[in-house]
Parts: C-alpha cells; structure tokens; sequence
C-alpha cells in the first residue's frame, strides 16, 4: 500500500478539484445573493445619487442670495423626498426642502433648518452659504455605467446596498459547488434507531453534509449504503444523476475485508492509501463517470480533520470565505505523538492563551472533538512536546 | 430635539432589545441545525463508543497468548464492522477483525494487520502486544448520561458529528430573533424600475434584510410604505401579526415635514432625536404594540452603519457569532472630521496595514461604502487625525 505525505495528499486532491474552480455563473436576485460572489464587475445602470439633492432638512437657495446674512428670503414653496421634478428655484426666494428632496434647478446650496428661524412665508437666514453646501450632486458616488461591484466580491449587505441604490434587482454569481455525501459501513444506522450490537448512527451522513454547507458550497445528494460494493456504485450513479460535481464519502477504504470504495474505485484508476497523518491515515482520491470523488475514512473525527484539511481549504477558496484561522501558540501541557505521523490533535485556547489537548489522539474520541474549539499541529518528525513549547493551530 | 452620544445610544438600544436575550427553544432535526445555538445541556443517550472495538483493521486476540512472539494462531474468524454480537474468543486463537469492529468477549488486544503475515487458516504474529493495544473501550469517549454538547454552543460539523455519532436525531435550539425591516419613503420604487425623476430604488429593505440574516436573526417580514402614517401604521401592524420582534425601519425620523416614524411613534413614547454620530445622525427608539421599534435614518449608508453600531451586536451576541472584528490600525492619510460627532468613516485594509479612507464623509456615498472593507472611528473631540495616526476599526 503506498504512503504518501499530508501536503502530498492535500496537493493531489488540490489539483482534482482544479477544475471546481472554473465556476458557471448563475443570475440571482439580491434577495437570495448574501453570501455570494460576484462573477464579473457589474456596471451601475444609474449615477450615483440619480439626481441632485439635498444633505440636510432645510432651505434650497442660490448662495450668493446668502452673501448678506442675516437676511430674510420669501419661501416659494417645498420640495419633498417624492417622486417629481421640483420647479426651479426663482432668484432671491428659498425654498424649503427635505434631506434627499431634489435640489430645484437654481438652487445650488441648502441652508440646515438649525440655521434658520424655520419660517413657511419668509426664511430668516442666520449666515452666508457657499455654493454646494448640503448638496450631494448627481454621479457624486458613481458614475453611471461604473462598476459599482467588482467580480471575486463575496457579497454581504453593503454591496446588496450598492447594487439595490443602483437600481439592479439581480447579480451575476458563481454557481455553488454542489457535493453529494456519501457514508458506507454496514454497521451503520439511522440516528434515532436502538441499535443493536455492533450498530452505530451514521454520524458522517450529517456532519459531512454540514461542513461542505459551511463552506459555501451546496449539498445536492447524501447517501448511506452499507458495504456491498453494488449498492455503492448505485449511490455514486445517484449522486452523479443529482449534479454532484464533487463526492465525498467515508468509510471503505482502508486494509479490512470489506472496503467498498476501494473494491469500486481502485479499478477505475482511484488512488488509495495511507497518509502519514493521524487520525485520517487512510485516504483515497479517484474519479468517477469523471465527478472527482475524495474519500476519507469512516471515523467521524477522521473525517471531520480530513473534511478540513484536504478539501475546505479549496472550497472557501471559491466561495471567498476566509481560510480557517491560524496561529502559532504554546502547549498548556505536554503531549506526545508517534514517529512519521503528522498528529491533528484536538485541543482548547484556554483564558491564558495556551492551547489546552482535549482528549488524547484516539480518532473516535468525537465528543472530545465537539467539545474542542482547535486542531493543533504535531509534525511528522515530532514525537514529544513540552509544556509551553509552540504548537501551529487552527481554528474549527 | 434631543442630541445624545452614540454610546448612550447603544445603551438605549441594548436595554430595548434586553428582552430578546432571553430565548424560547425549538426542537430542530440534526440536518437543520448547523449554525443554530444550543439551549441546554444534551446529554448522550449512549456511551461512545457504544462498543468495544477494534481501532485497527488486524487480529484480535488475548495478549497473554502473544507472550512469546513471533509465533502463529489459528484464526477462527472474522470480525467485520457489521451488526451482530461476534463470538467470544477461544484462548490460544485469533480472530480477523475490521477497523470499528466489536472486539469479541476474551479478546483484550488487537494486533495490526502490518505485524502479520495476514493469514487466513493461521497468523503469524510478529511480536508480542499489551492488553488494551489498539482497543477502543466502550465510553471511552463519553459515558451514557453524561453531556455531549453544553448549553449556548453555536452549532458546527464537529458538534453535529458528536451528536449524531450519539444517535440524537434533534437538538434544542434557541429560536431565532424574528425581525421585520420596513423602508419608508414617498420616494422609493422597487429596484429594476425605470426612474421618474425624484425617485430612488429601495435599498434598504434588501440591504438590511441581509444585515439582519447575516447576524443569525431571522426576517419574517418586508414591507415598504411611501410617507403616509396610517399607511406605515398598517404595516407596522402586519409586522407584529408576522411574529416580529424585533422592527426595524428606514427613514421618516429627521426634522422635515414628512416624517412617518416619528410621527407614529413619538405620541406613543417613542424617543426620536440626534445622535452625535456621522453617518446616521437622526435616530429613533421605540415599542409599537410591545414590540421594539428601532428606527434607522433613509439614507443606505446610515441605514448600514447604525445597524452595525445599534443593533448587530446584540443579535450577534444572541446566535452566539463572534463580534465584528476590531483593530487599532494606521491611517494611511490624514482625515478632517467635525467636532462633536464621533465619525464612522469608511475605509481598506491596505498592503501595508494602514487604513486607506475611501470615499468621504458624506452618508449618500453607498458605492464607497461598498468598496470598503471596514469602519474607522474619528472621535467626537477630533477634527484632524495625520497619516499614521491609530484609528478604531471594525471590520465589515
């Protein structure tokens, strides 16, 4: 069986996926685009304001009928924020305006209502205004036809705020990764069954399913069979008749009697092996009906530190979420690890600031998974740490 | 009018919006759970793992009887991770078993495949193993009873894998904030129309939605109204009748003649006034048939920094998300601000980690508030910061 390294592994299941990168773009209204990326620069149909208006409740005037304040100026009306094109402004009148009321042709100052005895017949004005004090001019945010949105953006409510004053109603966005999960293991179960010896509730089908979802990316199919190769080799056929452009599975790959993923996809040229990691030693990578299948074993916490190592890292990529967070932290106690293994270890950022293990590095401690809030780094050539000595994290 | 400072402000808010804290749970299925927020302690129905099991694909045998490897055992089976009870061990025999197999009563070891010589009929064992090697006991991981996730834990993969893996099949979840957003304004068309002149596309009601569903709340209400109360009142009501708890509106709050915020809700006690703040000056707090009202000045860009500022904190805080990212950052240039106002101005990150002003103060400036990457304060008692100056940022 051929054993390979962890950034080995991570490069060849990187450059499977290459292709998922290469996104189709889907139109979508902005209602449903939070979260989204923005394929390409989207143009503004409208200048930004659309129109002139006022920056302050107040008076519309021309400035230089301010020049010498204190004065009185006759009120010829008032503009609203409403829909209509407010009469031009007659010289030596004012007229009393709302904030984002159109400036009146003429006018090319507004005088805040603070600054004025608020008068309806006459306007006591309380001191000189420059010209386009208050006003915001047409195109004074943007111009129209230029980009109000740049391609690659992940889209939250500012730029469905743009977008929407810009008058668009729908966006240009990648297309979602769609990820079929599949678990196999004839000893699994429903959750919620009583289980009889040698049963165990299929934790992957769920908790795999989420992590591609908090990804960005979109589950389209989740299977569940047991381990006849057949029925596996349905389930793919069924996830790839669902659009999945990407499967994942767990379970079945490793040396025992019965490993279903091995039986079918070895066949078919698919990679399988050991990586020199723990937990999540056995992993496989192949194709099927050309849909990349990345496959990690059917332990929950092998799966999970496998979901995060191997393939989160591209699919938050393509949906510009940030990567995982770093860091570099020292040990709240000793730990140690075996010889030419990289250890995921499971572990806590205490209130000093040290990482704190949960757990030991047993791959069906998933408990102490949940109850963890890091993975810390072991390196393959590492088989102590001390208390104190610095770990690389990352935070789940 | 009343002026009062932001923080006094968020206080206001804050003690408004206290209510809410306080959660009824729901039941929700596993699948619909990522991201939700735990209620109370949950304990495991069953130990984990449920059974003792092979950690390894191997034999399983007595240690007692490896004492003086190498030597070879009649394999009298197989063990596969399938349901059933195995047999219970004969002394001197090994049984083949698979990773996550039920170790059969009388065995205590399991030794690996690799330290074989993988032998059907006999197998000979290359070394002597310890008793408990490469055994998983029964609640090795969790004992029956005791809690796989604790209360106030915002649901991830790994909690979901950790109760599943216990056979729960639901969890308790806090029930999302309810919220409504209602844009008011006589000038507002829906996005995608063809302007008349004086009119705007509504921006906000998509843009706070989204700022809304981007803190874990949920939106259970849109509506739009042009300036006319009885109108606003109806929705108001529909709001309520939709199960909101939470309304937040746009526009209709400043000083000029139409303003159907104020007009509504200061004669039901409604706080109206100024915060010394820019963006977002005009500011409102209020409760319409118990229900807090928080109301938002019309502008997109004050609308999007007063929810950040006011409200996005506490619903954060309640669906347990993390905070907005702050850090004390370099101006890359120097910035003019007014006295008496703390500024929210918009800015990037740069390369070289100094915070690069984009756009002006000026609140119409909704494409810059786009292209911005986050929110630096100018503080009330600061007219002029130089280049290189620390400024406040909060990330967007």
């Amino acid at each position: 069986m051929s054993r390979i390294g962890v950034d080995e592994h991570a490069g060849y299941v990187r450059s499977l996926l290459t292709g998922l990168s290469a996104r189709p773009a889907e139109r979508v209204a902005l209602a449903d685009a939070l979260g989204r990326v923005t394929v390409s620069p989207t143009a503004s149909p409208i200048a930004l304001p659309p129109f002139r208006n006022a920056q302050m409740d107040g008076y519309a005037v021309r400035a230089a009928d301010t020049t010498d304040a204190p004065l009185a100026l006759p009120v010829a009306g008032e503009v609203a924020a409403a829909p209509g094109e407010p009469a031009p402004l007659a010289p030596g009148t004012a007229v009393r305006i709302m904030t984002g009321a159109p400036v009146p042709a003429g006018a090319d100052a507004v005088v805040r209502v603070e600054d004025t005895d608020r008068g309806t017949e006459q306007v006591r004005i309380d001191a000189p205004v420059a010209a386009g004090t208050y006003v915001r001019e047409a195109g004074s945010d943007l111009t129209q036809g230029d980009d109000v949105l740049p391609p690659g953006v992940r889209l939250a409510s500012r730029h469905l705020a743009a977008a929407a004053a810009s008058g668009l109603t729908h966006l240009l966005v990648r297309e979602r990764v769609r990820v079929a999960v599949v678990s196999t293991g004839s000893e699994l179960v429903d959750a919620g069954t009583r289980l009889a010896p040698g049963e165990l509730p299929d934790a992957n089908g769920v908790a795999l399913a989420a992590a591609v979802a908090a990804t960005g990316a979109a589950v389209v199919h989740r299977g569940r069979v047991r381990d006849d190769v057949l029925r596996f080799r349905d389930e793919l056929d069924a996830a790839v008749d669902a659009g999945a452009e990407l499967v994942i599975t767990s379970g079945g790959i490793s040396q025992g009697a019965y490993e279903v993923v091995r039986e079918l996809l070895e066949p078919l040229g698919a990679w399988v092996g050991s990586v020199a990691m723990q937990p999540g030693g056995p992993q496989a990578v192949g194709v099927y009906r050309r849909v990349p299948v990345v496959a990690f074993p059917g332990n929950p916490v092998s799966a999970q530190v496998s979901f995060e190592v191997f393939v989160a890292p591209v699919l938050r990529a393509i949906a510009k979420l940030p990567p995982a967070r770093t860091a570099r932290l020292p040990l709240a106690e000793s730990v140690d690890s075996v010889a030419g293994k990289r250890q995921f270890r499971r572990g806590r950022l205490t209130a000093d600031g040290t990482v704190a293990p949960v757990g030991g590095p047993g791959s069906h401690l998933v408990a102490a998974l949940a109850a963890s809030d890091l993975l810390f780094v072991v390196p393959e050539d590492v088989t102590e740490l001390a208390a104190g000595a610095l770990v690389d994290t990352v935070e789940l």
